[in-house]
């Protein structure tokens, strides 16, 4: 019998049966199931595609051809299957298995992904490189219909289309587009899923014909012809798909390993890129993730039998679910926006009782900003709550479409700084950096929840232009609880003396006051100065940092473009005669829970204690006996 | 007779008879033609849309109505016909009339644009908020074909036509996707296109019926009924915006102000969002601009009569244009995109002789990196040539696709620093803050045309991830003619004592070179340090900064983010004990010649010579006598 264990490259999994493929299928299902029960990850999109990604190992061979996976969040299987079994309870676990495609673990992994509808023109460069290289390989990019809302999947299939490479595109379409109500590809996609049943019976029957001696043959090409007639009227809608130059074919169960292998075969033999159109059910195979597909998508370790249980303990996310519906009922001018992460900023309880104030644009972060900036041309306070990372994608529509004109948007950002388990494509680090060099922009960081409402209000109200409020994903640092949000743009802790100040803002600030504990208990005293808005920084910060003696900065971003060099080039501009420092992120950081990701950095307490004493210390600085 | 002088707003155009309005588009026609050719401009955009212009202010009502013009290089005659005619002659000059929309030049400009497929997004937004606080004003979004390829049009027609608001997007029709060739939209709209004869015939026959005493109108509804068949089975390929949730109307001759009227108040009765589509031809009305459109799409100042001469004089474009096909003589791994911009970044002379290794991806700038980044997976050396300020869509592409999997592609950056006359949209100050914060990114920056073609050489060959060049639009600074280009990092030209350092980089070294001239002349002396690879800096230009009493740096972008601040920050940290101060860019700077801009920010020779004077002596820092 087949085992799952044995499985170490494509060409093993050509050497099953069919039989022995959907056994296969079955230990797949049942190891994810068992590894994000324990370790927390996706498991309902990585459900939906097992046998996908079974036909995909059986009819091509990677690294050969070539599989990028749109997002990356269905890899599971495609790990299991080329060599990554051995090490898969390790998954999302600092130097575990990523949790997404990433080429330095496999060379299976062709291309990182993470951040949504980057496939087709990934795969569209990757074919074009083999074309131009005499390299006969297929290169195939596997996309849902909800990465097919964002605009980048329609800029690569329109220009994809255009070649005459061999380039598959398996549209996985698992309603993902439906259950956000996104236009276009929800509308269009329905209609095509419709024939599902026309194309399964097409394809047994031929099957079958196939299969009878003699008069099989011309009898199937009967069928075949009046079938053409069908097709090509039931699917005059497939124009979209057609128009962008690819042969559209589909749709096919997702589940059935026979259809599949099939329709991969015929895609091959197609001499210009195809779309081949695979309908697959998120969470298939587990019951539970499949009634609640959205519970399992991504989601923290859990009792597999039991199934998920909801956990309520407050985050920064939740207090801005809450704190966005507190304002909206004083404020009618105020809407909100998401670009498909409804759940993760905690926009449900906005959506339910504001509804037509509401929007999610699907995957499409470039809309949203630009959208955003209209309404508030249109006089409405728009916040769209966004992932930092995903931010990214909207950089020129901050710039062009809303600072430039002073625009008044709010950024509510979500997972800034060190985000856990999802690894490089998901870290918060580089928000700081790029909205710091764009015009007009306040940046707001609070380190509670109370801090998170109090901001929220001000750059609501007391902002102009492009007004963010970030924090990170989880909770508030303990030492943090009886803390009061600051008017005031700082807060300051003075010291015993005026010979070390540290500085940071937001999460590290608990870190920080741990650390000053620690730092005391050894006699050595320091002044922690917090930034409540972080940019443009205040005079008096400035002033206050040059009456100390040495000054270190903390900040859990990209060093470069990062407050702290802003603030050391400041202070050398004017003149400041003291010492600086700056601690902050200088790598790119893989999948790690956030402690070991700040132990990592260096930003715990553990850190900035060793960071102040190497500082103090190295430069012949001896504590002070104060 | 009307006179175009006269008009001051949507209400003088609505008093005019059709014969009138007719008239009316020969005199902005003339206008146009007059003050583009005295300054330069964008005319064959603008001489498409002329019959539109006039039917949207006749139909509509603008502010109270909204009219989002896309990219906005079709907005002259908008401006002629609300109170901007008198200014006219000033038109993308120094506090003159702007080339694009903006707002504050005017209550009929609601939206700054200048890049593209922006408009439905905003309207989107504009038409949302009109909906909530109960205004019954329309939005109207005019896009070309040519914006429709960008992936933000695509997520804007996919939102907008969820809604319900009134909302019309003009899709201004005039082949410019199909001169690039640009797969889908192309494709598909070539098809609708071919049944605008269709259109005009039923539009004059319902005229003509309704004209009819008595039996006119049952004829009308007879011959309407019988259409509305011949229609469903002609629109079948209209799904794409019906799919989008628009209703779709046209195509209409778009320089037929009769139809164009009945067209835009049929649009007005729809109660969903509308997609009117309009056939225009880019340079209508005057032959020289129709025969060759794109020369008269952005064209400097021209005799009207003669028509506009190619001029060769060299540019840092067309270097790079000459260094590319050299360098792709000898590696054919070498690749080059572009997003549109083939003329722009002088990539002609590439895609004729290598035109299987030459893709525009039409206004993509996303899918251009992403598809570049695959095809270096694929072992290619992909080269990206595209404006700095367009750079900007592709933030999330470059950290995320490629730098973050240290893939290496090129960046070729024109129109870096500051840009003549377009404005505050096209200003090329934000690229190096961009990359900076970017792992794994190298910047170059030459000064001269050898360099450049040395930096491009660099950036293939010696750097790996992302590797940019970028460059000014214009040509090379007199005084660097006989400049060789280094193979180090950095060029230092000493001065007579170890006083004072001036550093910069880019074009700025030509204008330093005649301030130092300028100082030397007064007594006062300075050594010069040209950083060729502006990023990474080497370890070296800082031991170099620090053996100098004071440091000033000069750079032609942002001062958030720019390589000023990063070295400031490192002097701080190192504990310089000398001066150091930045003169960069504040400001959004608006349209101007470079000089101009250059003279604006204070980094022409004159800038440069004042700052010096104002740092050394401020401080009391006498001038050294020597």
């Amino acid at each position: 019998m087949v085992n799952l264990e044995e499985i170490h490259s494509p060409s093993d999994i050509k050497e099953l049966n069919k039989k022995e493929q959907i056994a296969l299928c079955e230990q797949l299902r049942q190891t994810m199931i068992d590894t994000v029960s324990a370790n927390g990850g996706h498991l309902a999109s990585n459900l939906g595609v097992v046998e996908l990604t079974v036909a995909l190992h059986s009819v091509f061979t990677t690294p050969h051809d070539t599989i990028v996976w749109d997002v990356g969040h269905q890899c599971y299987a495609h790990k299991l299957l080329t060599d990554r079994y051995a090490r898969f309870s390790t998954l999302r676990q600092k130097d575990g298995v990523s949790g997404f495609p990433k080429p330095s673990e496999s060379e299976h992994d062709s291309f990182i992904t993470g951040h949504s509808s980057t496939s087709i023109s990934a795969a569209n460069g990757i074919a074009k490189a083999k074309a131009l290289t005499d390299d006969n390989g297929y290169t195939i990019a596997v996309i849902g219909d909800g990465a097919l809302t964002g605009g980048l999947a329609y800029e690569g299939l329109s220009n994809a289309g255009r070649s005459d490479d061999r380039l598959i595109v398996i549209l996985n379409d698992n309603k993902m587009s439906i259950s956000q109500n996104v236009g276009f590809v929800s509308r269009y996609l329905t209609h095509l899923r419709s024939k599902v049943r026309y194309v399964r019976f097409k394809q047994h029957l031929t099957y079958a014909l196939t299969r009878i001696p003699l008069i099989g043959k011309p009898i199937n090409r009967l069928v075949h012809n009046w079938k053409k007639k069908m097709k090509r009227s039931l699917f005059a809608h497939t124009s979209f798909f057609e128009n962008m130059g690819f042969h559209y074919m589909g749709p096919v169960d997702g589940h059935d390993l026979r259809d599949l292998t099939q329709a991969l075969e015929a895609a091959k033999s197609v001499d210009r890129p195809v779309v081949l159109h695979v309908a697959t059910v998120k969470g298939k195979g587990y019951a539970l993730a499949e009634k609640n597909p959205d519970t399992y998508h991504g989601i923290s370790h859990f009792d597999s039998r039991e199934g998920a249980v909801k956990t309520s303990s407050p985050s920064f996310s939740s207090c801005f679910g809450d704190a966005i519906c507190r304002l909206a009922a004083e404020d009618e001018r105020i809407v909100a926006i998401t670009a498909a992460m409804i759940k993760g900023t905690c926009l449900e309880a906005f959506a339910a009782q504001y509804p037509t104030r509401f929007f999610d644009t699907g995957i499409a972060e470039e809309h949203a900003v630009t959208f955003a900036s209209g309404m508030g041309v249109g006089g409405l306070l728009p916040v769209f709550a966004v992932y930092s990372s995903f931010l990214q994608r909207s950089y020129d529509q901050l710039i062009n479409d809303t600072s430039i004109m002073d625009n008044h948007i709010v950024l509510a950002i979500d997972r800034a700084g060190v985000v856990p388990d999802d690894g490089e494509t998901h870290q918060g680090i580089y928000d700081v950096a790029m909205l710091r060099a764009i015009p007009h922009t306040t940046i707001y960081a609070p380190s509670t929840f109370k801090e998170l409402e109090r901001h929220l209000r001000q750059a609501l109200y007391d902002t102009g232009g492009i007004a963010a409020v970030r924090y990170p994903k989880g909770g508030e640092h303990p030492l943090l609880a009886d803390y009061e949000p600051s008017y005031q743009p700082y807060t300051l802790r003075e010291g015993k003396n005026k010979k070390l100040l540290l500085v940071t803002y937001g999460r590290t600030y608990g870190e920080m006051l741990a650390a000053r504990r620690q730092l005391e208990q050894n006699g050595q005293y320091a002044a922690v100065l917090k930034l409540n808005c972080i940019h443009p920084v205040d005079d008096e910060v400035v002033a206050i940092m040059k009456s100390y003696d040495q000054v270190l900065f903390f900040e859990e971003v990209s060093r470069v473009g990062g407050v702290g060099e802003a603030l050391g080039s400041c202070l050398m501009q004017e003149g400041y005669a003291g010492r600086y420092a700056v601690k902050a992120i200088d790598t790119v950081l893989g999948a790690c829970t956030t402690e070991q990701g700040l132990q990592a950095v260096g930003l715990d307490a553990a850190g900035i204690v060793r960071f102040v004493r190497e500082q103090t210390t190295a430069k012949e600085i001896s504590h002070d006996g104060v």
